[in-house]
């Protein structure tokens, strides 16, 4: 299999794959309406020729037709063009693959519900496949996936498992007390996965009912679990799963992220090792590989590190990953047999796959961090993101397939028979109906675009190398304006795809004034600005509060020039944001028609501010 | 505005409307396309004529043509034909509106994602609008609703609600206790949602989120909050709801049902009754709209009257109604102003709409039923059921916008300015992202069939008759089949649109020998039988088990000729069940040429499993 040009799966920035979207879409209705057309070819239709003349069934079409173009109107004059080969640097959005669009319209005419088998033959067959994709790219080799409603959902799904699991030895002890005979309550707390699991698996189907009905699903022992570590910048999802879940804001403990935005693994050492001190249970921890603001990816093999180190401390917690960002970038390190390579084959890989046309741009520490994913409990991982697929198609990945029997609304010895384990999907998630539309979407996303070096890797990869491009542009730009000069300030030396910065003029004598720039700045260049459509630049922006990132950032404000004691004063710093999913700037000629035309864009906008 | 013929508006069971879909399709393709190619015209195209013809570039558009051709084949031989005009008669499913089929694929090549407003100028307008519309459907005048991922998360969701508004008052007592002073913790326990909401009311922006702070977000008191009562028959989404949230199982009691499938209204009265008693609070009850299993609509009204007696005891409990199936229906009462008509009036105003050939099919109790839900704090409504629009669409309605303060993830000075409110939905919902294109195809669907007499309620009430239709027919039918003779048992006169039943022969003296029968008839006339296109009918089954009904089905078996002791020997039956939503079947011609059909295929299928 020859690498993939994946610049010929999307329509294109400027329609450019038209064509063979139209030719394609037409195919796959005709093949629709065929279809409709031949199930009982004699039976008598439901609508006749003669109903079509009528008034009402004639007023009904052209209403119809009337909804359509104010739907069309609609879209148009409000959506942004993010289809655009170099105008657009915000969200984590881009134009999305054409055979996932195909596919979703085409399952979409059968409507689909892979909530269970027999109302979803095609599509849940599908949905499996794409499960056993996303176990594959984090080396779960007994592991089970699944696609969820988005990442807040598999976020919540990933803790209803930590807190279902490690409720299980209490289950235990309260209803079958001899099979954890002589544990202490803080050694039943720190089991590990593998342990209850085993323990589970010595179970008649009527003791593992008796236990689950014990487990947190009672409602019984949530709060004594234990706390629930995410990094302190705390996005608001995992927030919300925490209230969700029953565990609650209370146990939740915020990490520090370091000054590169990953999670502090010294202050999380400490954090834990004065937990084991104090017997402090940990129910578990959230790592996040690709974090929303940043692009930042967390030492994953550093904190798994520091869990088996504990283990020797009799502790024991679950550790979900967050990587519904950067999951798929895990491609990046398969080849096309599948196999997961080693750090010093990886530049010789990518070479061959024409991957960075620059040196090889993923450190040894951003491929550890990927590599460990394989040891957490459970991953988010989103396809509406990476994988560009259209919104909205989360996914989880278990390390451990039978995990889920925990969770499951079947007794296991409906489902040890096999009947139903393949055939009710909605008994083993958090969601019941689901489209099976986006299965296929996904599945045919997968299919064109192998999750290995081939295919999303290099896909991803583009847009990895787009932004250190755009990082080295940034740093390098000064502007006069006003007889002021303004230059570019880039946060850091990406992990991934993700530039942040900021502009400052060299006059600037205080973090306010810089903030007022930047704010403005994103303000002429945010699609808020009411003229999306003509936006010749549009970005994205955040603010890194001392509240959320503790003094993480003092080091970038420090290269702006300015002393401790203004992040210490001012304790907010506004940044623009560029997430680089862009399939089409990797080109050294297309990189610079776009960032000369972003300069001149970014000058006039100065001004603008500046002068006004 | 004249009546629609919904038939229209459907693509067609045999494709009768393919020209006027394939044509509004092109259309819109087109329209698009245009945009993406008049965004900056002048810019430099991402992929240049010469790359097209690129060998990694053609061969990443075969490969895209052959997993096309893989997804045609296996949704064609996956599928299910529930858009026959009269040969499906399982599962809530239906072929889906082209109008929402259509605003879908247009508005998912924008790939909108209604999390935020900057991310979905136009789509997150439609889902306020379609908000305003559920809010306007269960007559929550100063309401507020939202699409959510599928009806299990928005059961959750009122869940979530109920849990967090009922732990407000112990939030209070602990950190601002003046305001409740005097207050015991059953007076506390039993606040209702107003008195809540105008408490908090009265707090500075700082007060109401420390009082959030300490609400069942922290995780503290949740097992306080009291017993949660759902319908015995338990639906395992609420099962999960109750687990996920932290309630518990524990706290779950089981409302005994009635014979006729709905809440049993004088047993939940013993129940609460001592309850009040015991002074065990009550966190709050589900009551449903339409059953899964037998499209059966609780008696709200009474709920609510009960609930309104009870608060001279001091007892008081949130309602949610889980409408997911039969909340559209509520559209048959109202007129073409909007206005909920008066159950005097109903049949004239059915009749001046061509609703019902036949009698009015809408009893007061069911009238009743539907008219209350008004006074529920929050309904799940799911468009993907009885808004005939593709999966994924659920939906959730609050009756008091201002509730959703009590679980957003904003501070209330935030949103109090007016900006956050409608620019981040992921704040207010359980999801985060969420796609705009599902807005767009409810929203499309809502402006052509409007959610009155003149639209939907014409649909839905077609598919009422038919199913009153089926009723008779079955009642009447007999078979002679290997020398026996056979019947068909209708179980009830149905509240809505589903009917359910038995086969039995003459000379079985047991249950055993029906459910074997009925079984074999299900096996043959499921789509797992493995030949789904070119099956000849196809329907559903349900099982009914004394551990979930108690003694409800105890008068069906009675009707079947046995004794009481055979149900509480046996403790199960199997039934053949259809929920009708089939858009076509309201004419005498067809539904004759039809039910013929159907008669022929259950005397042969019968001779099938009698004969062998």
């Amino acid at each position: 299999m020859s690498d993939i040009d994946y610049r010929a799966l999307f329509i294109g920035d400027q329609a450019e794959n038209g064509p063979i979207f139209k030719e394609l879409l037409e195919k796959l209705v005709d093949e629709h309406i065929g279809w409709r057309q031949n199930y009982m070819p004699g039976d008598r239709p439901g609508i006749a020729v003669h109903d079509k003349s009528m008034p009402e069934y004639e007023a009904a079409q052209e209403r119809m037709r009337e909804v359509m173009s104010e739907l069309s109107q609609r879209l148009r004059a409000g959506s942004v063009p993010w289809n655009s080969a170099g105008r657009y640097w915000g969200h984590m959005n881009a134009e999305t693959l054409m055979p996932a669009i195909l596919a979703y319209t085409f399952a979409m005419l059968w409507n689909p519900n892979n909530v269970a088998l027999e109302s979803s033959m095609a599509t849940s067959k599908m949905e499996a496949e794409v499960g056993a994709d996303f176990a594959k790219l984090f080396g779960f080799d007994e592991g089970w996936g699944h696609i969820s409603a988005d990442g807040s959902i598999a976020n919540l799904e990933g803790l209803w498992y930590a807190r279902s699991l490690k409720s299980i030895p209490l289950a235990l002890a309260e209803t079958l007390p001899e099979t954890v005979a002589g544990k202490s309550e803080w050694e039943l707390l720190n089991m590990s996965v593998e342990e209850i699991l085993d323990l589970l698996d010595t179970l008649t189907p009527e003791q593992y009912d008796e236990v689950k009905g014990a487990s947190s699903r009672s409602g019984r022992n949530i709060n004594r679990l234990g706390k629930w570590l995410v990094p302190e910048t705390k996005h608001y999802s995992w927030l919300k799963a925490a209230d969700i879940i029953g565990v609650g804001l209370d146990q939740l403990v915020a990490i520090p992220v370091s000054d590169n935005y990953r999670m502090d693994i010294e202050a999380l050492t400490k954090i834990v090792e004065e937990m084991a001190q104090s017997r402090t249970p940990i129910l578990g921890l959230v790592t996040v590989v690709g974090t929303t603001e940043e692009g930042a990816v967390d030492e994953v093999d550093k904190i798994i590190a520091l869990r088996d180190r504990m283990r020797a401390s009799g502790l024991y917690f679950y550790i979900h990953c967050d990587a519904a960002y950067g999951g798929y970038a895990r491609s990046l390190f398969f080849d096309t047999d599948g196999r997961f390579v080693d750090y010093p084959e990886l530049s010789e890989l990518h070479q061959s796959h024409g991957i960075f046309s620059r040196d090889l741009l993923v450190s040894e520490e951003v491929y550890a961090g990927f590599k460990a994913i394989s040891q957490v409990e459970s991953v988010t991982v989103d396809p509406h993101k990476m994988g560009y697929v259209p919104y909205a198609a989360g996914g989880i990945a278990i390390r451990l397939k039978k995990m889920r029997n925990v969770i499951s609304y079947f007794a296991p010895y409906v489902f040890d028979k096999g009947v139903v384990a393949p055939d009710m999907l909605g008994a083993f998630t958090l969601e019941g109906s689901r489209a099976g539309a986006t299965a296929a979407s996904v599945w045919a996303a997968h299919r064109c675009l192998p999750l290995d070096v081939s295919g999303y890797g290099r896909l991803i990869a583009s847009g990895m190398q787009t932004a250190h491009r755009f990082r080295d542009f940034l740093a390098d730009l000064k502007f006069t304006v006003a007889g002021r000069v303004v230059r570019a300030f880039p946060l850091h030396d990406p992990d991934f795809n993700m530039v942040d910065w900021v502009f400052k003029a060299d006059d600037m004598t205080t973090l306010e004034e810089v903030n007022d720039l930047n704010q403005k700045m994103y303000d002429l260049s945010s699609y808020l600005a009411g003229h999306e459509y003509n936006n010749i630049f549009i970005t994205s922006h955040t603010t890194f509060s001392r509240q959320d990132y503790g003094d993480s950032p003092a080091k970038f404000i420090h290269s702006l020039g300015f002393d401790d004691s203004e992040w210490g004063r001012v304790k907010s710093v506004t940044l623009l944001r560029a997430s680089i999913l862009d399939p089409y700037l990797n080109s050294n000629e297309l990189f610079s028609y776009y960032t000369t035309a972003i300069e001149a864009a970014f000058n006039e906008r100065l001004s603008e501010v500046l002068s006004g």
